[in-house]
């Protein structure tokens, strides 16, 4: 029983570490060697867990695909109940405060991942496609919400808006990243909840 | 003087040769052994023309974007002259044409690398920095001129309107990536100019 916590730890520790140089350096910029070293874990040990590094890849973006969900949850969960515009705003905000926070302005992991390997690797493109079509199918379940309400405009599907809400929000990450600043992204907010979202006059 | 345009020419082919590998493998995932492989230049030569791969990397982000801006001054001057919201319409169009004939759906060289080595270097980041601002100068200005013929919105200030255009053009690049598909940059062009960026009622 102790083994298998003690394997099952191992296991978690290898991941998170690689979530973080992942974020860092990117995934071609990291090497197993660092992952092993970083996670404190004999030489060798990493294929005892991980069949390849895409492999491992693949449940690294599990793993912050979920992180991230529960995040979400938490997020939306504490925004304003009757507000499903309030409660989205509430939710990017909270991740701009994170941003604003770290040292290492990564931005988006999948974004960044899908940036670099999605053309090498298609096992990783295809968890990806599942991680963010959670995520929007939970962003869209808002909008709807949002626009029976008659805050959210419904002149467009809930499924296209929350599409486009993804690619500017991905792009203003990057925009983030080459400015060195959280600007872009208080600003893509603005833009957003102020003008793009609301409800438009007929 | 033809030992001069020689090396010139070997100058070039290993920037576009490494402009290549970068779109298709990233920064980290492209050696300078395979750059030069490619380029056919003999192997310990890259030094004599470059200082070092970061250095390398600049000048490929300056070549890039040269010959963006060059594709831009073209497809914008091959679009109607007297309507600003079309013509840029028409090169993002011409873009999607592009990637649509290409193996390869390697999206925007610039957000690729922002997404990968942002962080790691800051003269790459400095020179992604004056790339993007020299593309937005040029949209912004035709935005202006949109907006000051009524074919383009003018509640929100040309620089904002120019930004988001950014975001959300290259986080759809982003989105085509991971679902393999042009779908996502196509739809993206219909929300920015069929519904964000018509002049909106009072």
């Amino acid at each position: 029983m102790e083994k298998r916590a003690k394997k099952t730890d191992t296991r978690i520790k290898l991941i998170e570490t690689g979530l973080t140089l992942f974020a860092k350096n990117g995934y071609n910029g990291t090497g197993i060697k660092e992952i092993v070293d970083g996670a404190d874990v004999p030489k060798g040990s990493f294929y005892n867990y991980f069949r390849s590094k895409e492999a491992f890849t693949v449940e690294i973006i599990r793993h912050y695909s979920q992180a991230l969900s529960n995040m979400w949850d938490a997020s939306l969960a504490s925004g304003p109940s009757d507000d499903p515009h309030g409660a989205l705003r509430n939710s990017f905000e909270m991740i701009v405060g994170l941003q604003e926070g770290a040292g290492v302005k990564s931005g988006c992991l999948i974004g960044n991942l899908a940036a670099e390997i999605s053309e090498a690797s298609d096992l990783c493109r295809q968890e990806m496609h599942r991680s963010t079509t959670a995520w929007k199918d939970r962003v869209s379940f808002y909008i709807e919400q949002g626009q029976a309400g008659g805050s959210i405009r419904n002149d467009i599907s809930s499924r296209t808006l929350t599409e486009f809400i993804w690619n500017a929000w991905e792009g203003a990450l990057l925009n983030m990243k080459i400015a060195n600043s959280t600007d872009p992204i208080k600003e893509c907010i603005c833009v957003l909840f102020d003008f793009f979202l609301k409800p438009q006059k007929n």
